[in-house]
């Protein structure tokens, strides 16, 4: 794939992780998720990550840790919000999971951009985990927005295409 | 160090995951906190982890996470609760954050045995994050079970001996 360099919508941005999933489920090398992190003023892409529980025998290999894990790296940085880092946007395909909600404060994102609900991933067998009731408050008192239901029904889709192509539902 | 094999008691568990605590701090490799993973019939070590947030760049690296990961790396399985494997404990130094307790559930633990408390890590500069209000009973939901405060103590000295040689608090 040839990645078009126009990321200025969060619509673009959800597009090219939504297709990230896609080849995820296509290549069988894990779930229907995938995630990206962008730099929040130019929207150039940082790093990207797709779900690797399954073929990687790890648990935590969701999307999002994934891709904030690469981001991390490349800008060599244990936080996104150092002094000097481009302002930092976690775009996911889907709601994040008890795990990658607790992880992203410490990831120093300052915004979160969703794609699928938690009911969509639910919808198909998949569990988010017993997941902070307010999660969304609780991530805007620390200073991280949030947008849900980004390109839904296209991140809903890609979860039905693997319920079908019957892709394995671990920790269903 | 040597490691004694008697691991019978939570007590000696407990300890064993301080040491390794005292020893992140030792050799500045990372932040106070130790975990490991044992066989909960044998009481067989099958893991450690360490603190490694700040030397490896990266948030994720908590320690409850590392000895979690190499545990399904050590049982080639993405679920520690996979039939033909032995039940298995995750025993923190520390109790877990938002981002582990979100963890835990996936990893297919059975039981979590924690020593200083989310006070005890507070009190030097460290936070939890928005863990759920009723994390052990939504972990005991998921059929797993919880000890809190063993050892606590000693679990707590380490944490004052890291703030007294003036650790990083990162993400405080």
């Amino acid at each position: 794939m040839r990645i078009h360099a126009d990321f200025s919508s969060p619509e673009a941005r959800m597009d090219f992780v939504i297709h990230l999933a896609k080849q995820n489920i296509k290549h069988q090398t894990g779930g229907p998720f995938a995630a990206a992190v962008f730099d929040m003023d130019s929207h150039r892409l940082i790093s990207v990550g797709v779900n690797m529980v399954v073929p990687s025998n790890c648990s935590s290999n969701h999307a999002e840790m994934i891709a904030l894990m690469f981001a991390q790296q490349t800008l060599h940085t244990f936080t996104l919000n150092s002094e000097g880092l481009p302002r930092c946007e976690l775009v996911s395909s889907c709601e994040p999971c008890a795990m990658c909600f607790g992880a992203i404060p410490w990831a120093g994102i300052q915004h979160l951009t969703c794609g699928a609900t938690a009911e969509d991933a639910k919808a198909i067998g998949f569990d988010e985990g017993p997941r902070h009731p307010n999660w969304i408050t609780e991530l805007e008192k620390r200073d991280i927005s949030v947008s849900t239901e980004i390109n839904r029904e296209q991140a809903s889709a890609v979860l039905q295409l693997y319920k079908n192509d019957k892709g394995p539902i671990y920790n269903g």
